[in-house]
């Protein structure tokens, strides 16, 4: 809540800068105005909240009206919300409301995507670290509006053991009793594999979750067999929209995708304004 | 130089949150290593020095050598920088740095396709204020990297009076005057057109730049022409790789485009540790 | 105006420490009272919506009317606005509302003198970036208020070209064009001359705006003449009450004078409280 | 200390905004100058620590030398501290720090020709709380500088009973009694007084310091007589440098003037570069 | 005022983190709730106004009642506080509310304890800079609640000469007239004794206060008789609630207890919920 | 690692104000000195390297030297680190030094306590949110570093379904549900029971860890039976170092106590100073 407000004061500030001088020397000061979003292609609605903040943060004399709402399927032509207020707020609060929805909406309808690919099978979509810095809370936010699932939110609130900690800690066995012996045990511990030897190990181990990383799919088929439902297993790995069914076929619980929130296209929307007075 | 600063400094607090868990508790507090940034694909490198800083913030001790500069193209399979320093400490900035170089690396590697394809016109692409909310100045800094150029940072470096500033102020005359005896005398006007009638009228009215907004590509021609040079022409309006040639030989010169920033993809970039102890 | 709020709650945060140990041991906590702004002297007024905003971050339910408005000739013995509500809050507002209104309003009423000398010529007077630390966007507001002119906010929305980045660049003429290649569009090029000489290269190099720096009046005249409108003309250096209109006769457009910020003097304003209970 | 590297960087992000745009396309990056600060007046330096650290924020590359030190009597033409380092660093703290440079030393110019003034009475004079907002902490830094003493920084941290606390109090004796009970046992307790009945009654009560405010200087006599010394006073009101010594050899302890800060004019100070390469 | 609203939120964003994701999972979004603050033992209140503002900035829709008031003795089993409002932000906000209650409350007990031992001698027990990090402004509050006094906030709003201050500026009578040159005259000077000579010295210098350090009971009692009422006299030293009448006996007139606020015990408090729907 | 030095300079900032008054006046500025740290009981260290960071903000002159570390057994009588620097800075910094390490060691110390009495048994003591509000990262460090766990740092980073989430959801079985659904995978589910048969409930919906809130000792040795290792089992509500024992005999895995956060006692430790000069 507070981060949000905070993103949003500076995202404002950074627009801003010391005052929009385009506005302020040919609008009227007293000037009203209206203006509605307008769809220019199909998506999945996210970030209405962020821009309803985002214009009570410039003028809270502005109406805000919605008339659809997060994780709606919107289709192009549709218009979603409307403004009314001075027209120099509304000028001044178009292009940050904008760039949120753009990217927030981009965001829910590329992990739509995902979920629809997937319907039918027994896994989820979850999302990365992978996130814009600074956004990451929205970000995440727009993948639960998508449909898909958050994985940990940042370093202290998910035990992922990755290679690298592996090879620190003198192996798979020792990595895992050193996390359960020391981390807070409301976590649950989460190892990455790259073999089925390393797998195994880790069943053994007592992993609560095995991450099964850039494996071949007949790999990950014989890991899922391997493991029987003793823990929770998640694929990852440079996955795509035409490669993430398979995966899902193959039984794992849940398949994590950078790209949801580092290559997702803005989608395309216009604020039309109408009878400045 | 400080919002930068802060900008990473939030990106670090929003992914180390109260702590990496998984690090304190399997990789000992004096371990060491080594580790490679490792190019995945073919790109324009940009942000080098914000991957440095982000590793400073983290820990001092960590040294960040680089083999190539912002600007440098890089090839699938090149090393283009290293670290050498704490174990827990690298992989405490690792997934910030990388997010930040994949995007920024990114836009610049997208902005250079434009520039080659402008090749050998008179004109060049330039970003506009569609960027990711808290990000721009690193976004604008990207653009520049990959040769692009910039357009105003926000609404009060630049005046550019779109249609609904012109309705505002009772036409395009009225809208110029009006900004001409009012904003610093520093700023040159810029002001957005849909027709010849309307490009007639500003170049009557003195404006230094005329936008012509999502023309057709024979109304950019003869808008040129009617210019005459007597004022800077720029183009916009959902321009993409294989349109933007034509508008560039139409004779405008400047051409602004919105995905460079809102719609790249991230590249692929890895990390790759060595030598743990 | 986030930038505004921010000034203002650092102000009171300045002046009221952890507490107004005064009021809290000898007022009543639920005591109310009156106050008046009294003007002890002719001034123009400016930071009225300053005083409001600084009373309502102290308490929300004190009241502020105002009997004027910024840009107002004000005189001795005049009430132009009044408070009502807590008698500790308006005591606690007191000094930094003062403060505000007082350093604000002789910035404007400074302008106005130099605004009234150069009625009937056809030069407008500017602001510099020699203001009070922290306190730009107020004083350069202040100088609107009493009529004058903005120069440019910051170093990044405004090109003015000085003596040390011509030297630095090799010469006038290979400053310019390294400005205009590199520099967005959107911002004037100005340049700082001494000499005639340098006005003449300032010209064909195609400034912008030249500034004429510390000349004197017989040689503005003539950097007038050979100017001939193809720029716009700025002058600068030391210039005072009896000294800017000669330079306006000379036909400059311009003349920026550092001390409407740096030097102005506050004016004299009281609280005159009533009615305390 | 960390509010004076606070006021400093937002002074610097104030003035640089996103970037110097004119010395980044007219400056090499690697370019490197010397430049010295040159007195164009008489002054009492203020501010060299500021300055200072303005441009170590700018760039820890840049040295600062000084040939003087705070306090010190500076001589129109002479050269008091010089830098060398990244040309554009020195171009990008150039303005601030003379801003700070030419603020303070006003400041402590003006205090010391008040000391001057005061030599041979036992009288002090000190500032007020009428200081520039945000900057408090510096100019009454700059007035210890020029030789003045430093009254309350806050409302916290000093008692000071005026009328209307002695209205909403119900009397003098009333406040001076309930400030006695109350407040912290460590501060004194100063009253503000405007007849001889009223200082009468302060001294009754036990005040610790009596503020003959705006009073006629016979009737400062005659307050000081009454007084004895046993309680320390305080002259104040509208005091200027030829008023304030018949206060003094009233026998008052301490002459509070608010122009010291609020009024005092910025000194003449230059940075001039050389050997920029 | 900025201060407590600055730390409440602070609080808010620890306990929070990117969000309550017990309660958004298992609580509807627009389910209701009320909830009543409880006794669990006898107490002295101090914090609504905290708890109050906390729960105000998590949601304003939060309602919050108070039956009591900051210092009322509050009985085991008493409900002082309800609330009414959205069950996840009635949910989010209980633990930061109830965390400053039972601190606050606890100091201001601890306290009363204190003033109640000394009740009928001419002794007041103060606190001390001992506080919690960050939380001074909350807990010298919670000690006047409890009915004691405040010594100085921080180390610019009273003079207290130490052992060390005494060493380096070569005795006492130097360190009391040095401070008296140069501080505010509105502050008192405070000086720290161990032995009787230096009492002895101490009222020869003019010392407005006299700190007896870890004196034994005789040697206060001498001391008071010392010094006669020529300045106040505190007396500190790990003082406790069965060592500290005695003190107040031997006619000290402040008692300076740092258990007050760096060991006071948390008191109970519950919030029971009822009418979840 | 931010937050920390955050909360530092907040304390510094708190405890500064505008400037250390007394050493200001008393302290010669080129003033060097010695001091030590001496320990006036026994104690667990911790917060070695946060006072160490204080005394590096107030000024990187000043030498730290410890002779002991974090977690070690401090007898009465020991020095366990020491200062070498400007005699004003050990005064500045003295304070916030002490604050955090006396309040550390004391929660290290109370921990340890519990540690010890739960020697040869199973269980763990662990931590609670009941903490004080900004300083949670540093008190959740101290019971670490006095052998206890941590629960989990903030609402985001664990699932515990209280009895209010369990009424909203309608039933253990469907909030177990619901969270499992919607939370991120990485997250244990906790969950609160207050009887056996809530206990059972708990169990078959698949809760991961079973907390036993308040239950009396002969039912937490029943549900302890009845879970049999299918889930971790914690204990809580009012533990005290008499009543940890027979918990842990009754075969808990987790006993979390508020009090070593919300109720330790500061440990007494000094700064001796010595060879001021």
């Amino acid at each position: 809540m507070f981060d949000i407000q905070a993103i949003i004061q500076r995202a404002l500030a950074e627009d801003l800068g010391p005052g929009d001088i385009t506005s302020s020397t040919t609008v009227a000061l007293h000037s009203e105005s209206k203006a509605e979003f307008l769809a220019k292609e199909d998506f999945i609605l996210a970030g209405l909240d962020v821009a309803r903040e985002t214009f009570r943060q410039v003028d809270p004399k502005v109406c805000f009206f919605s008339y659809a709402k997060d994780g709606d399927e919107v289709k192009n032509g549709d218009v979603f919300a409307c403004l009314d207020g001075p027209a120099r707020s509304l000028l001044q609060g178009e292009r940050v409301a904008l760039n949120f929805l753009q990217r927030l909406s981009g965001i829910a309808t590329h992990t739509r995507r995902f979920v629809e690919v997937l319907q039918g099978t027994a896994a989820a979509v979850v999302d990365t670290r992978k996130t814009t810095p600074g956004l990451r809370v929205l970000e995440k936010y727009a993948v639960r509006v998508g449909g898909g699932r958050n994985h940990r939110f940042n370093l202290a609130d998910g035990i992922l053991i990755k290679e690298n900690h592996i090879l620190a800690a003198g192996g798979i066995t020792a990595a895992v009793a050193s996390a359960r012996k020391m981390a807070p045990h409301t976590l649950k511990i989460e190892i990455e594999t790259q073999t089925l030897a390393e797998v195994r190990e880790a069943l053994e181990a007592g992993a609560d979750i095995i991450l099964l990383d850039n494996m071949p799919l007949e790999m990950v088929r014989e890991a899922v067999k391997e493991i029987q439902g003793r823990a929770l297993v998640e694929a990852s790995g440079g996955v795509a929209l035409d490669t993430v069914r398979p995966l899902a076929e193959a039984g794992v619980d849940f398949i994590s995708v950078g790209a949801l929130t580092h290559s997702s296209e803005a989608v395309d929307i216009s604020l039309l304004f109408s009878g400045i007075v």
